[in-house]
C-alpha cells in the first residue's frame, strides 16, 4: 500500500513554510521515532553468559574485522573467561547503510562511525591492533598481520598473533568482475573513505565545470555521473546524488544547470530485483520522472579514463563519456580469505563455507561470519538414512508416526528447511507431510513408513534451503549468535542443547544459527535476537522455550529513492512506498545506531540538512 | 583580574554530575552567549553604498583569496555596479581561529567552513573559480590562474582573467625560515586540511604505539609531540592536545599511558610574548603543572625524520626524538606575491606595501589586504615641510595656533600617529604638543611657530607608527573597509571625503584605514565597523560624524590554555584568565561565525564534546 496522503500533506507543508517549521516537524517526528524504536541495550547479563571468575588462563579470541559482524560479536560477548584481540585496519565501526548519505553530505562521515575501543563490555578483556591480517595459519594457530605504519627503527611492519579461537569477520570487497579499467577509474562505496572521496569528487566536478575555457561537450562529460549496479546501494546513491544536485548544487553553480546527467547501468532487466515487483516499478517510474537515466540490460565491458563501454542484451556495444563512476555491483572475496580458502580446500568457492554453527568447515576453532562467509546448510537428503535410523528407535525398519513426531523436533532444528517447507505448503504438521507422500488416506496413527516412503516424504524439502543475503542485519545477527555461543561454551560442553547428532552420538552443543527467511509471520521490526523460537513452532511440535536461541529474523529492507521517499519491504511481504516509509527509515536507522553519540549526531545531521541544506565545501 | 570563583564552582559541578547536567549548563550559557553576542547582519544597505542601476558596463573586480580579508570584502560589498570574480583554490571560507580545535576533534572541520558561493550580497554579481593565481600582470591587467584539474581533453590547466580592479587577499603561508627538514617533516596549521591531517596523525600515533613488538623507547618517541612556536596558535594547539590526551585518549589506549609527552619549543624567552606579562606567566605556570614541557630560548636548527635539533641561547645543540611536530612560528610570503613584489620593485619586502587606502604602492587599481600586505603609514617627518606650507594659509612663514588647529583635523586623519602620540603622552590637545616643543611658557594664543619649531614639536610622533598584527580581525576589518570604499567609489570621486592632500591639490577620496591600536578607550567587544571616529577625537578638535568611516579596532585577543581556561586580553588592557574567559571565548567565537549554519554546528560540536568527549576514529 502506498501511504501517500498524510505525508504528502506534510511534504507540501514543508514547501510552503520556512525552515523553522521544518525543525519542529523533524524534531517532533524523529524524536518520537527515537523514543519508539530506540532499544536500550537489552540486559543479556542476567540470564546470558556465565561469568567465570576463576584463576585459569583466559582463552584468547582473535577477532578479525570491525564491521557489522565483528562489532556485534564484540558488543554481545559477555564472558570474562575470554581475552579478545581485535585486529582490523579500521579502528572504528561504520554504520554502512548510511554511506550513500555520506557521499552527498546528508550525513557526515564522522556521525556514522564509532571507535571500536568504545564498544564491548567492561568485563571482557579486549584490546585492539590497527593492522590488516594478510595470512591465517590454522596449523600453528597464528594470524599474520601488517601495520600501515613502520613498527621500529628497521621499518618492520609485520607481526603475528596467536589464538585459541579465531573469529573471521573481515567482510568482502567490491567485485569488479575483472572488467578492465574498473579498479583504476571507478569509485566504490564500501568504506567511509570511499564515501568521502565521492563527495569530494562530486564537488570537484561542479567546480571544474564552472571553469572558463571549457567546451559545452566537455562540461557535459564532467557532469555526467554514472552509477553501475541497480542494487539498493547504487539506487540509493543515484537518488541521493539527484537530490544533492537539484536541492543544493544547481542554485550554487548556475553554469552547471542543464548539463548534469545521472545514468544508472544495470545488467539485469530491472533495478532492485531483490525487492517486490511493486517497489521495482515505482523506483523505475520515479527515476524516469526525476530524469535519472536507467539503462537496463546494460553490461559494462570496459572502463577507460573518460568513457565507459556497455553492451546491451542484443550485443550492441556503446561508449558513454563520463565524469565520475560509482561502481556498486556486488561483493568479491578479499585476498586473505582467498588464500585461507585455498589452504583448507575451499579454493573454488566465493566465500568461506561454515556449518550452521558458523564454524569454518574443515577447521578447528575457527569461525566465520558476515559477508566473508556463507552457511552451508546440510541437506536432508544427504542424511536421510541416518535420520531414519535415528528416528527408528525400536529398529523395526519402519517409522511410526509417534517415532517420526519425536524425531521431528531435532530434525526441524537441524534442518530448518523442513519447517520452511511445511510453511510454504501451508501444512500444519507432520501428518500433512506424510499425507502428501502417501497416496492412500490412512488414519494418522496407523502410519508406518518405510525408508523409501520417508525419503519420498522429505524429497522436496531441500528446495527450501535458503542462502542469507550479504547484508548488515545478517552479519549483526550472526555476531550476536556467535557471542552467545561463546558465552555458553563451557556450560554447553557439559550439557549440550543442540539437536541430536544424526551421524554420531549425543547432541550438538548449540542450536544452529537458522537460515530462515520469515514470510508472513513477523509483524514487528524488533530485532530481539534472544527471543525464543517457540512462538513460531506451532503445529510442528512442542518445543521448549530456550531463551538464548538466535536465528535470523528478516527485519525488512529499505530502498531510499530520493525526494523524501523510500520503498520498504517489511516482513510479511508488506510493501510501503513513499514519505511514510521515509519516516520509518529515519526512525529505524536512528534506532539501530551503535551508540547514543552516533544516534544524536545522525539525527542532528538530518535536521541540519533540512534547515541549512547540504554543505558544498570541497573538504 | 582572575574571575575564578563562580566558574570553578561550575567546573566542579561538571565533575560531580553526569552528562545531562552538562547539556543544560552548556546550552543555557552558550545559548545566552549567542543571543547576547551574535550580531544580525547590520543593514549597511540603507546608508551604505549607492546602488547604481544604470546600463553602463559593470566594473570587473577580481578577488584573490577566500580567507578573512577576501570574505569580509565580499560580505560587505554592496554595489551592483561591480561584477566580482573570486579566484581561490579553496571554495570555502574557514574560521581559522578554531583550527586548533579541529586538530583534536573538539570542533569538526566542516563546522568551521562555509562555501564561498553562499557568501556575498544578492545585488552584487559574483562568481567563483576554483584555481590558484600564479601570476599577476599589472601591465595588461590580467591574472594568470591554474586549476587543480585538467580543463580540457588536452589537459590544459591554465587560464587568464582580466580585471578592472584587483583585490589581493591571498594570505600568507607558514614560515620555515629555510630550516632544513621543516617542510618535509613538520605539520603546519594554516589550512583546514592541515588540521585534519594533524588529527589523523595524532590518532595514528596512538594506534602505532599500541602495536606489539615495539620497544619502550620507540613507543615514547612515537608519543612525543613537539610544538614549535609559542604564539597563540602553538600554545592553543599544545593545550588542546593535552586535553585530548588526558580527557579522551589515555583511557582508550592504556598502553600509551605514561609515554605521552608534549614539548613546546620557543626561541624567545617567553611564550605568548604579544600578550600581557600576567598572561604569559599564567600560561607558563599552567603548562608546567599540566606536564607540558616548555623549552624557552630554543632555536630549532634542523629537523630529521625522527629527531629535531635545537640550539639553546648558550649555543648548546641537543637532538630530541619525536613522533610528530607541529610548526607554528609565523608567516611567510606566498610565491605569487613574491613574484609580484619583484615586478613592482618591492622585492626586498616581506609583504606587499600598501598605502593607507590599502592600494598597493606603485600600482593602479590593485588593492591588497590581510596577511599578504602591510600598510606603509606615511611618516610625518617625511612630509613635514609640505604639511607646514599647507597649514600656513597666509604664507607668512610661521604658523599661528589657529592655523595649526585648523590643519590638525586633516593631519590627524592622515597621520594617526599624531593622535596616538598625544594619547600616549596624556596630552589633551595641540597646545600641549607645542608646549613640549617650546621651552618658554608662552600664552597659547600668541604662539607663532617657525618651521624648525614645528618640526621639533612633531619630531617624536613618528615613533607611534604601529604595524597591525597579522590576525583575522585586522584582515576582516580591512575587507569591510575596502568594500565600503568600493561602494562609494563614484560618490567620493565627485566629492572626496578624505584629508587634504599634503603634497598635491584637493582632498583624498576616502578617509584612510587607520592604524590604531586602541588602549584604554574601547570598553566593548562590538565590531561595529561603521561607527564614527568622532567619539575618540575629544580634545583634538571638532570632527564631523561621518558614518562610514572604518578604522581598526582592536577587539582583544584570546589564548585558550586548555582545561576550560582561557586567557583574554581585552581592549583597555583588561586581562582576564580562567574559566570565565573560556565562556567569553565560546560566546565571542560563536558570534563571529560567518553564517548561522556554522554557528549552530560549532555550538553543537562543543556540546557534543562536553557530553560524549572527542571522537578517536581514524577518519
Amino acid at each position: 500500500m502506498r501511504n501517500f496522503s498524510v505525508f504528502e500533506r506534510f511534504s507540501k507543508a514543508f514547501k510552503d513554510h520556512p525552515s523553522l517549521t521544518r525543525i519542529l516537524v523533524v524534531s517532533t517526528i524523529s524524536g518520537g521515532g527515537l523514543i519508539a524504536y530506540s532499544e536500550a541495550n537489552a540486559s543479556y547479563g542476567a540470564n546470558g553468559g556465565a561469568v567465570v571468575e576463576t584463576g585459569t588462563k583466559k582463552k584468547k579470541v582473535v577477532l578479525l574485522g570491525t564491521g557489522w559482524a565483528g562489532t556485534s560479536f564484540l558488543k554481545n560477548l559477555n564472558n570474562s573467561q575470554y581475552e579478545v584481540q581485535i585486529i582490523s585496519p579500521r579502528n572504528y565501526f561504520a554504520f554502512t547503510p548510511l554511506l550513500p548519505s555520506v557521499t552527498c553530505g546528508t550525513v557526515e562521515a564522522r556521525s556514522v562511525v564509532e571507535p571500536i575501543r568504545n564498544i564491548g563490555r567492561k568485563n571482557v578483556d579486549t584490546s585492539y591492533l590497527e593492522a590488516e591480517c594478510f595470512k591465517i595459519d590454522p596449523a600453528s594457530k597464528k594470524v599474520y598481520c601488517r601495520s600501515k605504519q613502520g613498527l621500529s627503527s628497521n621499518g618492520k611492519k609485520e607481526f603475528s598473533v596467536d589464538y585459541d579461537y579465531l573469529v573471521i569477520a573481515t567482510g568482502a570487497q567490491s567485485n569488479t568482475f575483472n572488467i578492465p579499467g574498473v579498479e583504476e577509474n571507478c569509485h566504490f562505496l564500501k568504506e567511509v573513505e570511499d564515501a568521502q572521496r565521492i563527495r569530494k569528487t562530486v564537488i570537484d566536478s561542479f567546480e571544474k565545470a564552472s571553469l572558463p575555457e571549457l567546451s559545452d561537450e566537455e562540461r557535459k562529460r564532467i557532469l555526467h555521473f554514472v552509477v553501475v549496479g541497480g542494487g539498493p546501494t547504487g539506487v540509493e546513491f543515484a537518488a541521493e546524488l539527484h537530490d544533492f544536485v537539484t536541492e543544493d548544487l544547481v542554485s550554487l553553480y548556475p553554469r552547471a544547470k542543464g548539463s548534469v546527467r545521472i545514468t544508472l547501468l544495470e545488467a539485469a532487466d530491472h533495478i532492485l530485483t531483490m525487492f517486490d515487483k511493486r517497489i521495482t516499478e515505482f523506483a523505475e517510474e520515479k527515476f524516469s520522472r526525476d530524469g535519472i537515466d536507467v539503462k537496463l540490460g546494460s553490461m559494462v565491458t570496459k572502463v577507460n579514463e573518460k568513457d565507459i563501454s556497455a553492451k546491451t542484451k542484443g550485443g550492441e556495444v556503446s561508449s558513454i563519456p563520463y565524469g565520475m563512476i560509482v561502481w556498486s555491483t556486488g561483493i568479491g572475496t578479499r585476498p586473505v580469505i582467498k588464500d585461507f580458502m585455498k589452504q583448507i580446500g575451499q579454493g573454488n568457492r566465493r566465500a568461506l563455507a561454515t556449518d550452521e554453527w558458523l564454524r569454518v568447515e574443515g577447521t578447528d576453532n575457527i569461525y566465520a561470519l558476515g559477508d566473508c562467509a556463507t552457511i552451508n546448510q546440510r541437506k536432508v537428503m544427504e542424511d536421510v538414512s541416518a535420520i531414519f535410523s535415528k528416528a527408528d528407535k525400536d529398529k523395526s525398519g519402519t517409522l511410526t508416526l509417534k517415532e517420526f513426531q519425536e524425531a521431528m523436533d531435532d530434525i526441524c532444528v537441524r534442518y530448518p528447511q523442513v519447517e520452511l517447507y511445511l510453511k510454504s505448503k501451508r501444512m500444519r504438521g507432520i501428518a500433512d507431510l506424510l499425507k502428501e507422500a502417501e497416496t492412500d488416506d490412512v488414519s494418522k496413527n496407523n502410519i508406518e513408513l518405510k525408508i523409501e516412503e520417508f525419503k519420498s516424504a522429505l524429497s522436496q524439502v531441500d528446495s527450501q534451503v535458503k542462502f542469507l543475503p550479504a547484508t548488515a542485519q545478517v552479519a549483526a545477527q550472526q555476531g550476536a549468535y556467535l557471542a552467545k555461543c561463546f558465552d555458553r561454551m563451557e556450560e554447553c560442553e557439559k550439557s549440550p542443547e543442540g539437536p541430536i547428532r544424526m551421524r554420531g552420538e549425543g547432541r550438538h552443543r548449540f542450536r544452529p544459527f537458522r537460515i530462515w527467511k520469515l514470510r508472513g509471520i513477523s509483524k514487528t521490526l524488533s530485532q530481539d535476537t534472544t527471543e525464543s523460537c517457540a512462538l513460531d513452532h506451532k503445529g510442528v511440535g512442542k518445543m521448549e522455550l530456550i531463551p538464548y536461541i538466535i536465528r535470523y529474523r528478516h527485519l525488512g529492507q529499505f530502498a531510499p529513492l530520493g525526494g523524501e521517499q523510500t520503498a520498504a519491504q517489511l516482513p510479511g511481504d508488506w510493501v510501503s512506498i513513499g514519505h511514510s516509509s521515509q519516516w520509518l527509515w529515519y526512525s529505524v536507522y536512528a534506532s539501530k545506531q551503535v551508540s547514543w553519540r552516533t544516534r544524536v549526531l545522525v539525527v542532528s545531521d538530518w535536521m541540519r540538512r533540512f534547515i541549512f541544506g547540504r554543505d558544498s565545501s570541497s573538504i
